[in-house]
């Protein structure tokens, strides 16, 4: 048994790790943190977690670090990284946060607002697309999760860049996500009164996946690649869906893709023209890519979906945990999607 | 043409006040007031709203007053007394909050903990269930609107008590009612994912419609009743569905509510042991009434619903208007209800 | 006042018609009929009207045409057309369905499955978008309305098509509609249970909207213009929402839209950059157009939004039938969306 | 390791005893039948199925039971019996329909509208309650799973009236269902436009729960007990809630609970005065009842809530399974409710 702090248990992201956690044979939660309810048992804020024993919730400052083996950061952008950089070098780290997701610490001022305070951290840092970065991550102390937004778009697209089956100019990603993905702080656009019965997109060509598209991408190419990336909020709570649309041969872009996967627990292709839907993969940590020609030449939609707060985050996270402590990749995570 | 002011134009309320009178044909909106939102205009906090010519919103101490005919005050409770007690006493104002509803000042600070600052007005005042009190309210010039929640129970109950055919005990009401009634002031617990996909009853035996129940039903009793209420929280946005379990005759009690309600053009009571839906009357001033017979002998259920932004308090609100401006009473009120 | 009949009176589309025709003051509903309800009366089918008064339904062939002036013709496609070339020649005609909007028999019988019946009628038969064919349309004797994801697109591409201010190659229409188009016949994909809580794209590159965009942009670009098109079905009952990715000057396009629709009621373009939901447009007969330029050059995205049955279908029908009665366009048609 | 046939495999009682028993460490699918479907694979049917190696779906006729250790028959009432007394009397079988949960053939007659074909079987048949019939199922070749609603409200009653601390007269249950419960066959009443954002009761005073109500409520109280029963549709997939009217005393209802609950695993009786939610207990077999007092004297609201496809039907069946098959009572059902 792996000992594990959770910071941040208080958010959705936390709930869902610890939802995980309950049934993974080999993790062991000993510290649960986060400063807005610390002296609160979790299952007075999630009362779905009344049949666990937990620790009662501490102040992040107070986490006893001495038996820990691994930490799970569920904080924020902007406040993981300060709490990271004070974490004792031995223990390894999963942030579930866009802190360490980005190399360059410039890009992290530009797409963040503000200086990165460990930029000593960033180098040792793996992105945690756990397909693409299996052996790094293995090996890795501290790993950065991806983006959930920014997973279903490259789920679709790694593969054909790098066989370079498709253009990298023109990728444009039409992508729609569940309110979850958004947190659990109180805001007026996340209310129920003004999430339920619309539709809209949000952040058009300016949402901050676009520097982890940027980043993976560019070095898949081996040159610049700046897609188009309009991200819509749904009406639901969970899951991503991305219609990517590509230039290349429908039949290569398949192909290319099913090979790349066929070994993946987690990533399934379907069958050449049939396309996902969210409610398929929810609650689970699994991706569900379709692959779908235009009438014309050349067109080619890839739709990609994922559960934000599974595969997207803490499902993501485990797995990636999973690795660093050497168990069973897939242990813990094999629960289906819940349906209806 | 009357001219209007209404404050308190950013929240649900207000936005269902300017909805409503845009097709009024004698109703002028000639001040908006909303301290938070001062400056800008009401399309910008409202997009729906792009296609009217509004003024813009303005803080609510700067409004002018001189040319306002009647007021709509659309603030929470608790800050709508310290207003209300400021307007030229020339000016009708018709109250949306619950400041002025009870008649006992001691009831108010019972149950909505601070003093009342205005309780000179509260004799004047009228309670706004426009079918009970249609002549008060067309001489009044301080009417102030049911809750919602209680205007669905009472439409419901108050005939049979009048007509004495119910028993006055253990009258129980099991209301449930959409999230919309909770206003946009974010909170955590009707953001999206909080509400969505999920049912709970809240504040149990202790919510403050409770004593508009006291007031309203002891009054028309004749004696002290005291019912039994649970409201609970549906995942819709729209919509309070009240079923009330009372004893008595089933066809005694339909006549009572046939009768009472058979001129009035908003109250529609079913065929005998037809029950009704919220999604029939949204967006629409109407209220559906069922009474459906138990099986055992003497219980009755009464299912009533409404809107409870339109007939449970804006639409409400310009009824009460139309009579105290003497204006023909459905005006501006006889859309249909917005189905699916 | 016109007499009217409404044939297909029990569909989501015949009951819009009627909601809105309630408050219309020179429209009469003398006929409704609808097969599979005949005999029943509209507020048992739909409670929501239980305040109207109106004809007992019958069965189609059982109309009396004698007095009525316009026929509102709310049959499935390939229903519509076997009835409508039965009507008498001197009676007015709006048909909500495919059946005559494509002006080449052959592409019906291609995207249809089925052979027109009526193809004299085709010539005469006018495409019901209202700001583009409001001259032809108040001539017309017989208008086939536009269907509503084609008019969504539409809205936000012809104006730019016919200024010649965007490639008329690689434009994407990535769509997103509510689930009230599909209707109301009971099918497994339209269940609630299979709706909520999930997104996923259906009729991808294939579905037949498509050839509306064919002949309409076709027909506006002088040339043939062959969209992508790529559907996608929402959690929510009302709306349609379409990203529309083209290429141009972003300016040259907001302008391009602005000017066309400047002095149009119906027809909103926000301010530069902003973009719409369609919660800002349910219930209404209003159409929203943002325009947002992407971070590179050249590419810049479209989003129209409009309410799937009333401008994309009951209330474009009313506006056309409007002009062909001589009646002002917007009659019936000014109420505000609902909201929340 | 025990094999299975799952019978009605396509419908979501089916989808949820798969999606269980895939996390089942000790059961395994050896055959799927489903008439409609046969000759599908199941991962067709359902696509979050992706992922498991599963039996073709074979018609119902065709099943090899020589293997067959238990047989899950899903399938609606009046169908279930007819298959049932066919299956050989070596095997065992968890029956999810309502076939063979009354005692009394004639209740059957007068409920179900159809003689029962296989009355002999009835008194072997052990009703599926599994906290109060626990014993019998562990000796039981056929158990008949309690019925979602009966099963929400009689975990909140049972022990009540066993202790007698509350009256057995003038009992009411609230009760409010998500919609899956409906099951997947296409009706016009559990459409999304028909569901969703709306709310009503349904079968009042009516609903076939009610037998299972008597004959268990009676049995517990040794006197004939006739509660008053309004279910409730929501516009959510999953969850129940039932809002229970009880006369006693709070504290002695509270402990009566506790006490009776308090080694079960999967019934979770909250602190006194709280109240639970469908979506704490979501996609697991876990049940919360909460007591809160009336402020009137005497007048006690029991919550008690279940997800009705797990704890109200195929959680319930594969912890029966566990005990007939005498396994650990809780394998597989440990799962925590998915949230948000």
């Amino acid at each position: 048994m792996a000992n594990l702090a959770i910071i941040g248990a208080s958010g959705y992201t936390g709930a869902e790790l610890v939802r995980i956690i309950a049934n993974h044979s080999h993790l062991n939660i000993v510290e649960l943190a986060a400063d807005r309810n610390a002296g609160k048992e979790l299952a007075e804020v999630f009362p779905s977690f009344q049949h666990l024993n937990l620790p009662t919730i501490k102040r992040v400052n107070d986490i006893d670090y001495s038996t820990i083996d691994l930490v799970f950061c569920a904080l924020p952008h902007g406040a993981s990284h300060n709490i990271i950089r004070t974490i004792p070098r031995n223990i390894k780290i999963v942030d579930l946060s866009a802190d360490f997701r980005l190399k360059d610490q410039e890009q992290y001022l530009q797409w963040y607002h503000q200086p990165h305070s460990a930029p000593e951290l960033l180098n040792d840092a793996v992105y945690g697309l756990t397909e693409f970065y299996r052996e790094q991550i293995s090996q890795a102390r501290l790993v950065a999760c991806t983006g959930c937004n920014a997973a279903t778009g490259l789920y679709g697209l790694l593969p054909l860049i790098k066989d370079k089956v498709i253009s990298t100019s023109g990728i444009i990603i039409d992508l729609k996500t569940g309110v979850s993905g958004a947190g659990r702080s109180p805001r007026e656009h996340t209310l129920h009164s003004e999430v339920s019965e619309g539709f809209q997109a949000y952040n058009v060509a300016t949402h901050r996946h676009l520097a982890e598209f940027d980043q993976e991408l560019s070095t898949a190419a081996g040159s610049s690649v700046a897609v188009t990336f309009v991200p819509h909020l749904l009406p639901q709570n969970r899951g991503i869906l991305a219609t990517i649309y590509v230039e290349g041969n429908a039949q290569e872009i398949y192909h290319s893709l099913h090979d790349y996967y066929t070994d993946e627990t987690f990533i399934h292709v379907l069958p050449f023209g049939e396309h996902p839907s969210t409610r398929h993969v929810r609650g689970s940590n699994f991706v569900h890519i379709g692959v779908v020609p235009d009438r014309s030449n050349n067109r080619v939609m890839i739709i990609s979906t994922l559960d934000n707060l599974t595969k997207g985050s803490s499902g993501q996270a485990i797995q990636n945990c999973n690795l660093m402590l050497h168990l069973a990749e897939t242990e813990g995570l094999l629960s289906l999607p819940l349906y209806p």
